[in-house]
Parts: C-alpha cells; sequence; structure tokens
C-alpha cells in the first residue's frame, strides 16, 4: 500500500467558480535528477510553479474543462503574488514556447487588479493566438476572503516549489541513518571554495 | 504501534472557556478518494474545514458538552478570518441541511465582531431551528491573544485542509521510490491540455 | 537506529547571551494519552508550552546554569507574545505551585516591553519567594533581529504545542494504510452531535 | 533506494541572475551530535544558517562560478532580514577567521539596502582580503518579488536551521513507539531545576 501511495497522482487544487469562468491553483512541484550517474547526490531539474487553471462558463453553474488555459506562476511570481498590497496590481507575460521556433506564436497575459472599494480583486487572464487568429479572455473575481486563501496558499507552497522541503528532508534522512555524524553540508563553508 | 497509530483518532482541539460558554476549533482534514478502481490515483472526495464547537456554561466553571453546536468553516471562510484587520467584522450562514427536503429547517449564523477599543473579538454563534421554534446563541468573548492564536492556527491548518500538504508528500513517496524519476506531474505543463 | 532516534531527547534552543543574563527559548510539545486502554484514540494529556528559561552571567561570558529559572508560556500567551507591535507590552503571571496547598509561595511575573525608539524589547523574570524571602530578577535586552527570531519561531512552534501537527499526521497514516478510504473524522460532520 | 536517499546531498538553491552577478540562497541545517557516548540524546553541533552565495557576470549571460563568494546569515541575521520594513536597511560584518591566528585577514561586509521608491532592494557583498591586497564586490539588485521570495523562503527555513523541526520530529517518532506513554520532555517542568 505504501508503494501504491507512492506511484498515486493527488489532485488537490484551490477552486473557486464565479459567473463567466472558473479558476483554480495547485502546486507543482520541482523534479530532481542525480548530478552524474555514480552519484547519489540530486539537484533540482525542472524548478516548481504554481499552476492556475481557468476554465469558461457555458451554462449556468456549467462549466467547459476542454476549453481550460493555463497559466504557469514561477517562484518569483508567486513572491510578486503574495506580496501585492490592498491596492496593489500584477502583470505577467508568457509566451510557453519561448526561445523555440514556435515563439511569438501563442502569448500568454495574466492580470491581477484591486477592485475599486478594496473589495477583492479580478484576475484575468488573456492567451493570443497569432496563428489561429483567436483570443480568449477568463475574468474571474476574487472576494478579498478568496484572495487570503490564495495567498496564504501560496506562501505555504514556495518552500516547496523551489524544492527546499528536500533540503530539510534530506536532514532527517541523515539523521535516521547515523545520530552522530550528519549532515555533509557541514563541509561546505563560508569560507570554502 | 505504527498500525495503532494508522487507526487512531487524535483530539487536539484549542479552547477557550469563558462566563456563558466554551468554544473550541479543530481542523477537519479532506478526504481522498481513487479516481477510478484501477488506478492509484486520488482526488480530494470531501473537503476539509475548520470545526468550531460552543458549548453553553452551567454553572460556575460548568459546561454541557451534550448542548453543544458545530460551525465548520470552509477554506475560503478560513480566509476571510485570517484577513480580519483589527477593526473588522465576519459574518457566515449555513444551512446544514441545505439543498435536502430538510433545507431551511435550521439556520446558524456566525459573527465576528472586533471588541470597541480593539481589545478582542466576540464570536457568536445562533442557531435557529424552525420546527423546533428553538434559538440558541452562545457569546465568547476572545481576547486579542486567543484570536491570534485562532489566526496562527488556522493559517497553519488552512493548506491541510485543501489537501495540499498530500500534494506534497506525494512527492517525497515517489521520490523515496525513484530518486532519478520523478513527479509525473512533469507531464501536465503550461501548454498541455 | 531509527529506534535509537525514537527514544533519543533533541535539544536545540534558541539561546542569546546578553550582558547581565543569558536567555533560551524551546519548545516543549503536548503529551498524548489514550481515551480509553482499549481505544486506539489518543488525546492531548497535558498541551505544550514555550519554555523560556533565563540564567545568571557571573562574570565576562561567564553564566551560571545552576541558577537558571524557567517560565511557561502557554499556547494563549504565544498568541500574545506574536500579536505584539513594536510598542506594545505584555505581561504574565504565574504560580509554579497553583492550586496546591503551596499555592503563593512563589511567583514568576514575565515583562516584555518595547524600549524605546523601537529598538527591540527587554525580556525580564521575576522569581519571588515567599518562603526564602527571595527576590531574583533577569533582565535581557533582545535586539529587533532577534526578537523576530522568536516571533517566526514561536508561530512555527504554535500549531505544534497544541498538537495540531498530530492531527496532520495521523491522516498522512491513515492514507497510507488504506488510500481508498480515509479519515473517520469524516463521521463527525457540522450536523451531527 | 531509502538509503540511497539518507546518503544523497541535495542542491535546491534560489537563485538570480542579474547584470553585474548572479546571487543564490540556500538553507544550510544544523548538526547534532549526541550528548555523551552511552546516550542517545542529541544537542545542536553547529546551528544552521541561510548561505548566500555571490558570483560574477563575465560576459552576456556568463557567469563564473569559479569566483564565488559565500556569506553565511546566522539565525539572528536570518531575523534582521526577515523583519525588514519597505524602506530599512541592515548591515552585517563577518570575518572567516575570527578567533583564530588569521583574524583580520579577511572581511566580509553585506549590504542589503532598499531602492529609492521602494522598487526592491540591493544586496551587495564585499569581501576584502588584507594578504592579497583585494577587494571584490557583488552588487545584485533584487525585485520586490525576488525580494519576497527570500523573506518568505528564509522565514520558512528559520525554524528549521535553529533544529526545531528536530524537536518536533522527536516527538512524532516518540509517538509512533508507544502511543501512551510520549514526551520525556514533560519531566522538564517550569518548576523543575
Amino acid at each position: 500500500s505504501a508503494k501504491g501511495i507512492s506511484n498515486a497522482r493527488v489532485f488537490a487544487p484551490y477552486t473557486v467558480y464565479k459567473g463567466k469562468a472558473a479558476f483554480s491553483v495547485s502546486p507543482l512541484l520541482p523534479t530532481f535528477s542525480k548530478i552524474d550517474s555514480g552519484s547519489a547526490s540530486l539537484k533540482v531539474d525542472r524548478r516548481g510553479c504554481m499552476m492556475l487553471t481557468f476554465w469558461p462558463a457555458v451554462g449556468e453553474r456549467k462549466y467547459d474543462w476542454e476549453k481550460r488555459q493555463k497559466f504557469a506562476l514561477s517562484p518569483t511570481e508567486v513572491g510578486s503574488l503574495i506580496s501585492m498590497g490592498a491596492h496593489d496590481g500584477s502583470e505577467f507575460f508568457h509566451d510557453p514556447s519561448m526561445k523555440s521556433s514556435n515563439a511569438g506564436q501563442v502569448s500568454k497575459k495574466l492580470y491581477i487588479k484591486a477592485l475599486d472599494g478594496g473589495n477583492g480583486y479580478m484576475i484575468s487572464l488573456t492567451v493570443t493566438n497569432n496563428i489561429l487568429k483567436s483570443n480568449e479572455r477568463f475574468n474571474v473575481p476574487l472576494t478579498t476572503a478568496e484572495f487570503a486563501v490564495l495567498k496564504t496558499a501560496c506562501s505555504f507552497a514556495l518552500p516547496h516549489i523551489i524544492g527546499w522541503d528536500w533540503l530539510i528532508n534530506q536532514s532527517r534522512n541523515d539523521m535516521a541513518g547515523s545520530p552522530s555524524k550528519v549532515n555533509p553540508q557541514l563541509l561546505d563553508l563560508e569560507w570554502d571554495k
């Protein structure tokens, strides 16, 4: 059964359903790989992110999951979100094909803007596809309470998406193995190179 | 013994006893179920909550647990509580039989209001039963210190009641199983559907 | 070796050494006991606390551990500490023999006071022994940075000293045991008694 | 494989690359040792720190890792960083050979200063070597978002670098071993010596 868990994928997004679209957020953890094939040491292979997903309403309380669009907030973009004050705004631009031959075909813009009166935030995703000449826009108003969940959950997740819970878990495992001689990180002191 | 723990239920509410009533709060974790019978993947079956319990004083330092009433704060309602400023108030309305044929028979109202002078909060639960023609009210004044415990403990619990600690635990288990090839979530990138 | 760890006691206080006294803080976790002998369910037997220890300087950079005095902050007192603003003060009074026949023989007073100019805090413990006619006082000035460590570390520890990490660990163990049927807490819903 | 993990070292720094230098931060956990050879009890042998690393740009998007310099923030220095307001500054001075015969040969100064207009911070490391008559300086401007990641990640890491996650893990292990009789810390009460 432990093995069953080990291979299990767990889905636990925080989701809000509003008039024109639904919005969910879920952490996507980093991946690690061995530094070299003979080594037990690991480095982050791909940094984690907070995955935002938007999908449109297509009727009363009906939403079309097939038309979903995603936006992956990097750790630094998460830092921007969690440091937003009650009257601030943030904008993020992504090109999912950046650095490939398809660069510029699709662009994604995420806006987060405080609503007038300080009663929450509007979160909007625009996806422009220059090949298909399409332009999709999702607007989801978040209450102050929903935004507080988003900030608190993102603050919780941030150390995990940068992989720091692994550093800490590592030490715990070291400890279990040999309580009297721990933490090879010790070798890496301030005055070392 | 590990097995004993695995089936154990742990009770650790944070409780305050005041003149007219006692109040306790405890996180109630989400439940998960397999996405389909052949799969090891899990989804949240029922979101967690913060369970608030009130029970009346029936004499000096005597409280009647049999007369307790409960109010389950959803994750978004927890977001509302933890974002309350020193002079704010919150109101929540629940119908425990919502969407059933008994809807409207019982209604519960929770008020949280800053006390004059900023010296804490009044937290009140009113339970109205339209069949029994009964109306119960619990008033519990919380000091600034007690409310700080409530906010800090709720902020800690929030990621857990939405199930995000499971996402993170999952990755840890993946890692233990195969350090060089991890995190199937990788397949679910920003530009995927 | 895992067994060795299981019985190990770990000492990791956060300590500051100042001119007249040293001060350390360390969390003391709650203890649990079975609800009844036949049950696997556990309840908090004794709530945890933050244990503050003071001991006097007896020479340049020399401190006398034998003359230490302790003060155990309850969860609510920790709430008071972590909600202190830059210009606030807190006072706590304890009688270690409260409710016993020795009540009133020894009293302990802890003061935390913002320093003029907002450059940190003075933390003072006074222990008065009416039998021995003794009165000991420890004064430790904390910088803003040291107080930030104290607040951050106490905020981290608070959910643990009230035992909520156990609630969460419990669910994790449930999960490992049977991924498709979890969390007996489910039976305890808002409308149950 | 669990054993493999136990000996693995994990690298997961949070890194920013700027025009003149790159900057990374990573927690370095404390080490523990047995209190005496016959005992299972452990004490912190060396406190953890947040390790900051700077290395210079040597061309467009090229950085020279061989020329890196490190600065180890102590827990109290981390407290200083995480309590910085939007217009504050911090300065830290280290002598890596302090208390040895090489004291004074090398000095390191770390400055963190809010940028005009509140749009982020400048973080600077100066390493002066009086023997080699060398002086190296690294300037890395951090956006508000990057500094928020730094603060959030350091706040997360602080309890871990002082070793408090071990205190908590210990109790969990105690529990697994004997659910009905836990926490030897109980013996160490407020009125004990």
